[in-house]
């Protein structure tokens, strides 16, 4: 029983390709489509007009960090994230789960779910399915996840399939109290976005039966669209399209698929070929605070002294305000001399060059040119990165 | 003999208080005119686009760090600072003194110049009066300030005089060196902007009879125009208003007067009632990023508890991006999570506040309520400010 705010309609295809309109309670997104990372509410070194200039649709933002602080009760008060953070289009967050996971040694799991110490205070907090689901209810994004068991890599089959296992479990009980919230208040839970969606995420590591019966698995639960977690963790490239190739097919159609945390450009061309329609990644933005900046002829770091002199662009194929603006000897300086806005102006550059990848996608994907792009975008990076150092 | 591509036109005046357009190289400043500090290129925190927005119309940058990193001949090679940074409009650099004085133990003064280590790698330099005229040709800036000598507060009368004369001989000498920089080639100086105006500084530390004969002095040199030097060093407020209100009879009316390093909003609207037309300060960017707001209601600390559920803008009255958008509640969270933007969300506030408290100034200047506006801008922040906490 799929939420009906909710709603995804292919308009193009190419072979498995596809670019379509996700509608959500805040807006609809045009696929594939890339979201911004905006971990506590903001993407770092930008405004929000500065990514609404940029044509992003929608934002990812972290349901653990939102929920150790300022707290969701907070927010909810605020009347949910829309609203706390000045946001007025399409919000999806995580279930923190990824982010719990994260802390090793300072977290344990169990069936109930995950107990962890606050990277901020190390006080204790237990997150369960349920709670993942209060939390995101009480945030009121437009997606919510759900919980899921983020599996390490390398892991044996018998790992694998047990943390898959249990990861059903627990969408199967999200789902539970998603649709409980939906059908009536429920006592210390303020919903904050009546049309908030929910996504299963299939797990199974790198095996293929395993991702198959977990997608299989998480369709018969029904959520409005599914995602596929457990991948770009340190898996080969080849592993993960291979994943991402074997488990499309498991998911239904009509309706949109997330790979989420990935990837690199070529990742997400890649995964477009493969049926894929939203991404998420923190690299755009990291590395361009690092000073590493994605161009169409490959990266580049602006450190590098043979930049000091430098009068070019980072990119002469790009339009994006810091390539019109300033030299990379400019922004070689800013980096240099610690300005803040260096980060601005490479995370500027590097999330205009991942949103306009997916421009041209979709525009390939429409004009039945998408396998022609596939191909030419592969060969130049290639060519240019191997002439590189 | 005053470049005539500098120019200088008061449009009102009322009482001592002067509209006016200060035009130069790379066009036209309306004045009383702010001037944010951009100490490496940029100002901390915004990017160029952001400061077009907010009207800035000239930025001041540092020689001493320029000079440092990225170093003045690369600079010149560029084409000069303004096509280097990227930046279209009139650009006004300090002569690098006041950075050179604050380093203390690092640095040593004789009748040649200022000898000093620098604070990124300990190298030795010398900074003249001749080189850092030289240095300003290569940046090419549209102002360009003699170097002075920054008096530490307080000094006796004696040690204000030695000084003063000091400043006296090195302005000499740097409206020398700038004259040959016009006639023709000097070797090792790439001269960037020929219609470079240059400044001469009245010094003589609180005292007014030594004010008066620097003033004097400075005038019969001749320059484009004349700011007034070592004051908002820690002298009371008092005393700062009643130098600058005896200087600037002593200057020519038919030049800009720029008061160096000042202040606080009140601070500009009693420097505009005693004739001043131009001002430089940190106050507004580095108080934002220690997140410390200027408001139409005084000064309000962003991280303080009681903004957590506030949902009201930083200042009620104010139109920049930051209040129309975002609730104190929302900047709180973004400061405590040490989030890049809230140094930037603030910058942009504080700046706007600082631009348009000017504009409001020129706008009563014009219309003869002045006096008026400058009488309710001080009873509203004093009744406010002592409500507050």
């Amino acid at each position: 029983m799929p939420d009906p705010r909710f709603g995804f309609r292919v308009t193009y295809t190419e072979g498995r390709a596809r670019a379509g309109i996700m509608s959500t309670a805040h807006g609809s997104v045009e696929t594939p489509a890339f979201m911004p990372v905006g971990t506590q509410g903001a993407v770092k070194g930008l405004t929000h007009r500065d990514l609404e200039g940029l044509g992003a649709e929608i934002l990812l933002s972290n349901t653990y960090h939102l929920y150790l602080r300022p707290g969701d009760d907070l927010i909810a008060r605020h009347g949910g994230l829309h609203r706390f953070i000045g946001w007025t289009r399409p919000i999806l967050t995580d279930s923190g789960g990824y982010q719990v996971f994260s802390l090793a040694a300072r977290r344990t799991i169990d069936e109930q779910g995950a107990r962890f110490q606050s990277h901020l205070d190390g006080s204790a907090h237990l997150l369960t399915p349920e709670k993942a689901t209060d939390i995101q209810a009480r945030l009121g994004s437009d997606v919510a996840m759900v919980l899921d068991e983020c599996l390490a890599h390398p892991a044996d089959v018998r790992t694998a399939r047990v943390s898959m296992s249990r990861t059903l479990r627990w969408a199967e009980r999200a789902r539970t109290r998603l649709l409980e919230l939906r059908a009536g208040p429920v006592a210390g839970v303020a919903v904050t976005n009546a049309g908030q969606a929910q996504f299963g995420i299939v797990q199974g590591g790198v095996f293929p039966e395993l991702r198959e019966e977990s997608a299989a698995g998480t369709v018969a639960i029904g959520f409005e669209a599914y995602a596929i977690g457990g991948l770009s963790v340190g898996e080969p490239t080849d592993v993960m399209y291979d994943i991402v190739d074997r488990t499309t097919p498991c998911l239904p159609d009509d309706r949109p698929r997330y790979l989420m945390g990935a990837g690199t450009p070529q990742d997400l061309v890649e995964a477009v070929a493969r049926g894929v329609d939203l991404f998420d990644c923190v690299l755009p933005t990291r590395n361009a605070r690092n000073g590493q900046l994605f161009t169409s002829e490959g990266r580049l770091n602006i450190k590098n002294a043979r930049h000091a002199e430098d009068e070019s662009p980072p990119d002469p194929d790009c339009a994006c305000y810091t390539c019109r603006t300033f030299s990379r000897a400019y922004l070689r300086h800013l980096f240099l001399a610690g300005e803040m806005n260096a980060a601005t102006l490479n995370t500027l550059h590097n999330l205009h060059f991942y949103l306009d990848t997916l421009r041209r996608i979709k525009d390939a994907i429409r004009l039945g040119r998408f396998e022609t792009f596939r191909l030419a975008f592969h060969q130049r990076l290639s060519r240019l990165e191997s002439e590189r150092i």
